[in-house]
């Protein structure tokens, strides 16, 4: 399993990724409109930071914001097969938030774990 | 510059290790003691997570651990030279954790920026 990116909350993902695209050297690489959301990836070569801001009134990603303000949401691993990793999960006693890939940005199937398994991590796989 | 990995907080770095290991099919790389921290190092292959456990009663991820619990306090990326990052991310207006590369992890430099600048992000350089 192979990092593939962080997932940034923010109010406000064209300022985000502009200092993050200046600080970091990190160019857009790809933007869509998924679940309320405007989905903004940044190229670091060997992974990416997805900007997530929410464009509905309500939502996971306006609660987390509501709550714990702007930062780092969550981590993707990239894996060849997420119902695989999912399974192992399972297994270990994890928690999961999707018990079953669904369609993620990009259209790759992706699934979460729940935070309160893994040590407050909220972890993400990702099928590339 | 490039992911070089996600630190992450912990009261546990064993059994942390032991759980990400599982999950993410991410072995132990390295570890060390370092300013008061347990840190332990897991290879994702193009990047790690790093584990970071107090040891001490004070310091700051003991204090990150009793604000805010376990879960990810910051992400590093590598660049061939922290001191023109900073640079760069002083004349952007950015507040700097620490104005000079320091020693981390691993014997290489280091420096943090702080996340008031950054969108909540705590961002770390490394010269690896």
């Amino acid at each position: 399993m192979r990092f593939d990116h962080v997932g940034v909350a923010t109010r406000d993902a064209a300022t985000s990724a502009d200092l993050f695209g200046t600080l970091l050297d990190a160019p857009v690489a790809h933007r869509e409109t998924l679940d309320g959301l405007d989905v903004t990836f940044l190229d670091l070569g060997n992974g990416y930071v997805e900007l997530l801001e929410p464009l509905d009134a309500e939502g996971p990603i306006r609660r987390y914001l509501d709550r714990e303000g702007p930062g780092i949401h969550h981590v993707a691993l990239a894996t060849p097969d997420v119902a695989a990793a999912l399974e192992r999960a399972r297994d270990h006693g994890v928690e999961l938030v999707d018990e079953t890939p669904r369609p993620g940005a990009w259209g790759h199937d992706v699934a979460f774990l729940h935070p309160g398994s893994t040590g407050g991590v909220l972890v993400e796989f990702v099928e590339r």
